[in-house]
């Protein structure tokens, strides 16, 4: 156990610098906070290099299935915690978490929701959290998508990186596979002549294209699904929150 | 048009003063930001006393419907105008809107959205915009929930409040005026020997309660209702967040 009482010290500033994603690839390395989080990581065997706790953090050690152990623990003062962590009352524990290589789209079956440069970090980890909820397989992060890995990706994502694939993609290129493999591909409108999402017959297996929260799904990739899907908006709203709208569908789309 | 420069100037101190709950009760006014809420807010005929912009947001003053007009019109330096604004890249144009009395629901007709304790502001503002763009009457905020002018729930509720009647009250007081006007009343939980949400036959008009993000709706709270329903989780996600769950549940119920 490495004790650490002072915001100078270089593993505090290693730690810090792991919000920005330029840093987590040059370490190899991200950061979970909260008990959840770790117990999920734990669980899906992922590989949890450093436990990084307070004195009040450390208690909360008995809870997690931590035996035969090769991992680093590190006890930081309150206050050196406190500057690490990314939210506003800290449980006192965080892990290190080794970045796995991203996992191809290959031998995955079932279905799958695209996110078409979706820029709020708060949406793209709700969204991955939904998509696992509703059973999807996976999902695809297309170009100007938040990192998977962004503090707030992960606090929102809730550990659902761990229960569905996730990889980076060109989407383009992606929906010709997925076609060629017969999915069905659906892209999502704000325009109301595009299919109402109630009356759309599903395909056994399908993608699902969110977009960017103020542009929506790119025109580029709209030419390229089999049907493009909207919401009916009743009240005087003009749009529905991406990742309210992503559940919306994600729920009621059946084949 | 006055002209400040100074972030110490007394009218940029009390600007500040609005992000607030107590502030912007002391002072009887809001702050909204950006062109759209301000569109919206002109459009709705909300009190608009004062417009703020920089040298830039005064070029988007034609874009607003601002005919024969008593307002205050202030010019702020770059600098000042991003000390006071709430977003990562401002527009340049905010307004200070008067607090109305709070609504009530007497004579209100439609389905309701009763949040109870609903912490997290972005959460409070979706829910809003979503009971807004599914045709719902009004949203009662109960003990415990972000306050609707708190600059996030604003940002999330993207003018929403302009649209739907939005009332602070006792949920469980509320509940039972509802019940006598022959309203339907339906919990959320997360506990699956409640009702599957897709098998829930809903009265004409009804009332529907989601709850804290940690807790669910309180055990008290839900012993009121008519019926309590759940989501059916089909992966690993242990829930949803609330606001997806919200929006599934807006858009599936129907008399």
């Amino acid at each position: 156990m490495i004790e650490v009482s002072s915001t100078k010290n270089n593993f505090v500033k290693e730690l810090k610098k792991l919000s920005k994603k330029k840093y987590r690839q040059e370490q190899g390395h991200y950061l979970i906070e909260g008990l959840h989080l770790i117990e999920e990581a734990l669980k899906s065997k992922a590989n949890v290099t450093t436990i990084i706790m307070t004195h009040q953090g450390q208690e909360l050690l008995t809870e997690l299935p931590l035996t035969s152990d090769k991992r680093a623990y590190y006890l930081l003062s309150d206050d050196v915690f406190k500057s690490v962590s990314d939210v506003p009352a800290p449980q006192g524990i965080m892990a290190l978490v080794k970045l796995e290589q991203v996992n191809s789209l290959k031998n995955l079956s079932g279905r799958l929701l695209l996110l078409d440069n979706v820029q709020d970090p708060g949406n793209v980890g709700t969204m991955i959290r939904t998509a696992d909820a509703a059973g999807y397989a996976g999902v695809v992060l297309g170009e100007g998508c938040a990192d998977i890995y962004n503090p707030k990706v992960l606090r929102s994502m809730q550990g659902s990186h761990f229960h569905v694939t996730i990889v980076e993609a060109n989407l383009a290129a992606i929906i010709f596979e997925l076609k060629e493999k017969g999915m069905g591909i659906y892209g999502t409108e704000l325009n109301p002549e595009a299919v109402d999402y109630r009356l759309l017959k599903c395909a056994a297996d399908f993608a699902l294209i969110m977009g960017n929260e103020g542009q929506g799904v790119s025109s580029q990739l709209l030419q390229l699904t089999d049907k493009n899907v909207y919401i009916p908006i009743i009240g005087q709203a003009e749009s529905l929150n991406v990742a309210v709208a992503a559940g919306i569908l994600m729920f009621s789309l059946q084949s």
